[in-house]
């Protein structure tokens, strides 16, 4: 299985050092509009730089390609590569409006190509470990979610203006997290928020603290708390209360060197940011992308996951706005 | 000081017992309808056992009262007792009607009683230390306020006909621990809940699930999350994320004894439930008391503290039926 | 069954007040050569203060006596004590001289006298969960026992003078916790130790830094280490590696309050000294003592657990000094 | 850099990876004696296969050597290496002898070879910091070091026949460790043994169950507790205590994940052995050596630090034969 790599900043680089360190597949091709950037992937790699985007797409020897491009490009590049018959890996989100999303998603299922989702959270070995003994019914049936999560500071006001949202570019995430520990479909959504971190936040029209309820068709519910900073690092914490138990996955620290003096017990805050805290799942997601093609499975997080959790981010902005709480499905 | 307990079941016993070790205090008397009971508490505690609460509240040697009879009574033993010039202490609720409460404050006032309301988590080590600290301002101001509060099981059908609601009875203790943290009063509450511990109480009316968010003025937000069952114990938790931190208290469990066998690591379930787990609490409470009206000091929590929380639980009843987030103060 | 306690000073105040606690016992008689502390557990207590010692070891409506003074006393007034039919409650040592010890308790069997030894950290109720769980062959056969203790900080050098040495003194607790884990008696000690902590300490002939192995005749093997101080409070772990698994008790702290920041994780320091950490211990300790005596059952820890314990002392100071390991029993 | 690797078989192929994946350096060729292993390491890697270990030793193109190979060939494939003029790393031990390293060390010194012995825990990132961070005085000087290691298993009663015993097999790594968090060399060692484990080790004439005592010229003590078994897992844990405080480092768990049910609160058993706990070590061990041969620094652990362990293992051994301390150094 040969790989092209579209887009070679931070997360892209990511994606094709592991689609590289892939015991079966290769990485072919890189493409960036930073030639600099590209090539430091190629050099790395083994990959060749690609003069396009168009190229990885159109080559023939290419068996799937990484959509690690800006958000707004997305939804094109699946569509082309969907039509070229490629495999996709498209980095969340589809596109910041549903209807977009929608229409993207039907050209994925008319040409029906295989296309994966990066919620990359649900590679996290804890993260993942957690689901499937939930799923397995080891604390009998979920009836309470809590999601904590902080990331260490808030990004550039810069990116923030085309982030399409607090709720649509970092609590979608969380969202999806929630579908896939809830083990049902929210139908009700309910959200608070504030602009508590930085007021440059609130002047680009958004907010930086953010708390949302989600309930299922059963009853199950869900709370999610968001805070665009948390000083002791990336805060990544979920629970599952359930009929039978409890389960839960904490923070992830860089040592387990622990102090104690007059001062108390002292021990490292957690790993910083999703670099950091997430390379295992990172690794785990590009292994289950591959593997997945190569052996014909079907391919979760799936097109239909991206929308569902962009529904829900939208569901919890209008809620927040109307004070209001907004069915869903 | 002089000392009299209305009612001697379970929480009364403690509180007599609280009343009676306390290094100055002295327990006079005590009533209740079982004069079983009434005698259990008085033997052992040296007490003399009352024919009547009137008895007790007529009596000029007595200097406070005790109010630990059900619910229903509290508001008119609160009036009367005021109206004697006793010191009050009173079991949460005053009443399950604001109305009720109102105008029972207002004698209190009349009457300039000192009164004093049964929040014995304010008084638990841990709470009130983290209380202490984040007041002191060690995180900075708070943001994110998260408290999981879950009972071991459901009390009988019975007891949950007449107990108000699990928003009146059960989420009132956190809805104080919230305005306790928050800093600020909350202006907003959202609620969404559930019947998935027991089919037969939501036949009886009531929820056995239960999600609640608040937020202040200045957008400060709090999340709390209720179950009427953890097969792991009584799980008690609290976490501020605050401006320059994170500040969360753990449960208590019996032992510190950890067994690590090829099934990993296991440890203690918490303590059982609320005598078990707020032992120090209710000692802490009782003594702050006697302390309180000894030296002529602010006794906190008010009865203001019992009507706000009241108020906050009407409005999660309210908000849970109307699928509206709803206004307060 | 009626107490007199010999000694009032600060672990004779904590059996006292135990005593008088207890739900059947009752505290009759105090004496102590300091009146006024005497009178202060008196008072506290109900008890009436005895002119002498003698006078509560002949007063025939005493069944109990709790000696509390002085170790260099403690050997003649259990022989005492003994003659005169008490029930005998002994803090440990009976004597720093085995050889004394051997004839107090030839004096104890004689009378038939009861007769038990205060090492509390067994009635602590981590170590003791530990203790039944390990006897009832959860984690199998021990074979590797780690007992870490330290002291908060050293007494005071005029104390060091009279303490028989930190063996004799201190890990005296520890080599006893040692016999209670292991299930079979020590053969064989070896010993290294250290003046690392205070310069005086070594002056007056003691050290305040010391590690002990022991191993019993079926190769089982216990590993204590010791120091006169700990800047993060009072130091109390045990561990046992078994043939089918491991135990370990961890320390106990104020509260369960963390706090996170840049820094990291940050907790309590550990309670801070015997009389916190083992509170539980010595109220569960008393009410063995008294239910023992009441209920005609063997009382434990035994005079000849005491013996026990300070022949391994003894044998831990022979072998820190010859460099050799020392056969006992 | 271009690197030979002698030996590929399970902790060859480590090297040979970590050497592979280093950004600079280059695995240039693999020799093992089963043809079949060493072809696997160079299809992973791209080296090519060598037809003997002279062949990759006299190569001028290559700079350094991995020994990866049996024990009683890493003294004289030193030597190999070390006139050849090639920068070495072998895995512990140099020999099992003392003299016989004395003498390879001369060759080295003879040839100023460059040489790094394998003792991968000082790499592992919490010893590291750990050690980092007492070396820079924050909890001021080392007074009692604990070192616990336990393996899952007992090896194979070949190996063990072969293997040097237990103290030269196992707790070198812990003897090691010791001297790189004591701050001074020990002078006398105390040593305890068993065969608990399983009677056909001490039919081979080994011990599987261990306890070590080290003392510095200044006083420091240090324990050592080793099991060749551990139901739960590979136990590795550290612990300093200083004058100023403590500092330890915890096991690895695979998840983080938590379960609580009626019977409390479990998590993972410990990481299963060497190669999963120590990955990051590995990779930071061969790093460190190639960074230090490219950069002309100083290679730690020296041979000195090789041969200084098998001193104390040695010493052990007798030690625990004899019951008498061992001086050393």
């Amino acid at each position: 299985m040969r790989i092209g790599v579209l887009g070679a900043g931070r997360i892209g680089r990511i994606h094709a050092r592991s689609a590289a360190a892939h015991k079966t597949a290769r990485l072919a091709a890189v493409f960036d509009v930073d030639a600099k950037a590209a090539g430091a992937v190629a050099a790395e790699t083994g990959a060749s730089v690609a003069r396009s985007m168009a190229e990885i797409i159109e080559d023939k020897s290419i068996d799937a390609v990484l959509i690690c491009t800006p958000t707004d490009t997305h939804a094109d590049l699946i569509e082309q590569a969907a039509r070229a018959g490629k495999a996709i890996f498209c980095e969340k989100p589809v596109d910041l409006s549903a209807e977009r999303v929608r229409a993207c998603l039907k050209v994925v299922a008319d040409t029906k190509a295989k296309l994966m989702i990066g919620f990359n959270r649900r590679f996290d070995p804890s993260f993942a470990s957690l689901q499937r003994r939930l799923a397995s019914g080891e604390v009998g049936k979920p009836e309470l979610v809590t999601i904590l999560s902080r990331d260490p500071g808030p990004p550039p006001i810069s990116y923030i203006k085309h982030s399409g949202g607090m709720f649509r570019d970092m609590m979608i995430h969380d969202l999806d997290m929630a579908r896939f520990l809830l083990g049902e479909e929210p139908v009700e959504v309910s959200a608070m928020a504030s602009c508590l971190v930085d007021p440059a936040i609130g002047q680009a029209g958004d907010i930086d603290t953010a708390v949302v309820t989600l309930k299922t068709k059963s009853g199950r519910l869900c709370q999610i708390s968001n805070s665009r900073r948390a000083t002791y690092g990336y805060d990544q914490r979920i629970e599952v209360h359930g009929s039978g138990g409890m389960l839960r996955a904490h923070n992830l620290h860089p040592t387990t060197v622990e102090k104690a003096t007059g001062d108390g017990f002292a021990s490292d805050p957690t790993l910083h940011f999703f670099l950091e805290r997430y390379t295992a799942a990172y690794r785990m997601e590009m292994d289950t992308f591959v593997d997945g093609v190569t052996e014909g499975k079907k391919l979760e997080p799936t097109g239909e996951d991206g929308l569902k959790a962009l529904i829900l981010a939208d569901a919890a902005e209008e809620s927040a706005k109307s004070g209001k709480s907004v069915r869903v499905g």
